[in-house]
């Protein structure tokens, strides 16, 4: 399904029958849309970043549990079967992206509400399952609404931020949540330039971001992850504000790799950096962060660009697709239940 | 004149002719000598970054102001017509790439002793230079054996080093100065592991410097440059050493762009900042690092990699080559006169 560009793309679609991914990254370049007709296919999408953002990412694990009772129902599976087979779906969810808090929030909320209703079988819990995944995609819109006011409250007029990788209707399938603020705080008249990270190595910042600031009419420049100390020196930035992958119960904070360079670049010049996220990115069962799982992806993902190579092909490479930042160099943690600030306990 | 990759590859050749350049661009997939005829071919050449790295920009500078007097000769140039054209040349230099200072400091020299002997006849002038450019190269040698020399000294035993750019044989033309340590120091023990920032948008440590610490059998691995901090932190690095483009006379140090953010990081982390480069690279006629002018080069280089849009066409891109690093920043200054520390008056 290839379909015209436009500044309204919804990240994912459902037709009652199957859901549709959005590739991201094909973006800005061209908008085709991946027809996922099993659990395994959507579980192949997020390995594979097809769709990316960790509110996405937990509303379609989310539809994909979907897909999988479909699965189970066209199979006639016995309870015992399809317990076992729900697990096995949820386990390879989970390891899908093990980063991101908020698929393990929804695939969990899902799970506990299917093996509750076990006994009303597969039909009556299919029909649960979907207007719960309906709720949740409801409850995440109700919530950007909010972190996007609260967070706009936060700036004040004609100001100059920057921000990294891509948080906006993309990567949280409603308003946003940095970008949501972004976005709006230029309709609102409180952000009138914005300094784009580029985010090496899948460049959601250029591909992503910029699209959808450009399609917003928002003035804004593409810069390279390494100049950003440059920019905020010499551009006067007044605020810093990234997304989050999982926030431990002390407020350390796992998001995109770069993330934590720039929390430290904003408080060498004393500037707020900020974290906006929806409360299901919090994982209250974590300490702290050094309890964060954080994904290592494959070196070819940093090594190859746009299927070249930019460095010998022997070459050692890391690639961790997240770093964390250390709770004291968070300003402030921005969340739909209002603006938290350091020291935190969620 | 293209040759097979080895570990040892100057990156200019003069055979008493024509300069040869090595294509940096084109490392480590091909090893593509340009041959420049005239000193317009070399001021092309360093434009379009075929060769870089701030004492070889200098060297070949040089080589080309060599050029320029072997066409005066040719064409016959009266003297003063002779001196018109060299000032021309000269000024052509030092517009080509306007912040690596070893550039001025070697043509501002060959300018004045062309100057000062002028009535000596073209023949004579072309000797006297040719051999004024070979001191230069002799001095730049034994100022890079010493700053390798200095800066092994201060490392200990089995550290792990983070690097930026490239500042080995390729930038320098003779054992490097950052890299020359760091190879320097894994052959005494001193090196057990290096991190490379791939350095975009150039890519020069992706492709350069993994190259030659590869050649080298130095243990290394690449990394996006927005995982520095993450790289500090996580695999205990305890040293970032950089190059410099120009140094002011308060220690202000502008070099190739994310080294601020590097120096911002070691201090977040509290390990050592070390800054290496001849002392042509100090510009003691500018007081600090504000009154330093930064290249700013086109978006394109930004836009494209390997030939292929990143972003949207009409993206709004910066792309400034260099940043100034703060001197109190820097925990010391490495040249070939000795180790300098904060407050710095050179």
């Amino acid at each position: 399904m290839v379909q015209k560009l436009t500044s309204s793309i919804p990240p994912f679609l459902w037709d009652k029958e199957n859901l549709f991914l959005l590739d991201q990254r094909q973006l800005p370049f061209k908008k085709y849309y991946y027809k996922c007709s099993s659990y395994k296919d959507v579980v192949k999408c997020i390995k594979d970043m097809v769709v990316r953002g960790a509110p996405v990412i937990g509303l379609v694990s989310g539809w994909g549990i979907v897909l999988a009772v479909k699965e189970a129902k066209k199979k006639n599976l016995k309870q015992e079967s399809f317990v076992r087979f729900i697990k096995k779906v949820v386990a390879e969810f989970k390891s899908s992206r093990p980063t991101a808090y908020n698929l393990f929030y929804i695939i969990e909320k899902l799970q506990k509400l299917i093996l509750a209703n076990v006994n009303l079988g597969l039909e009556k819990i299919y029909n649960l399952i979907i207007e719960e995944v309906k709720n949740c995609e409801q409850e995440n819109y109700q919530s950007m609404l909010k972190i996007v006011k609260f967070g706009v409250e936060l700036l004040k007029k004609n100001s100059v931020v920057l921000t990294h990788c891509n948080t906006g209707v993309l990567a949280c399938g409603a308003v946003g949540t940095a970008l949501g603020i972004i976005i709006e705080g230029y309709k609102k008249g409180k952000v009138k330039h914005v300094y784009v990270d580029e985010t090496r190595p899948y460049l959601q910042g250029a591909r992503l971001t910029m699209f959808e600031l450009i399609s917003n009419g928002v003035p804004c420049s593409l810069i390279t992850d390494n100049m950003a100390a440059y920019v905020v020196k010499e551009k006067q930035v007044n605020y810093i504000i990234t997304g989050a992958d999982r926030i431990a119960k002390n407020g350390d904070t796992a998001n995109k790799i770069g993330t934590y360079n720039l929390a430290i670049i904003a408080k060498y010049h004393n500037i707020p950096f900020y974290i906006a996220a929806p409360s299901s990115s919090i994982d209250t069962k974590i300490a702290n962060g050094s309890q964060i799982k954080l994904e290592q992806r494959s070196d070819k993902e940093v090594k190859y660009v746009n299927s070249k190579l930019i460095t010998l092909k022997d070459a050692d490479v890391l690639h961790p697709a997240f770093d964390i930042t250390p709770a004291e160099l968070i300003t402030a943690i921005i969340t739909e239940k209002g603006i938290f600030s350091y020291p935190y306990n969620f």
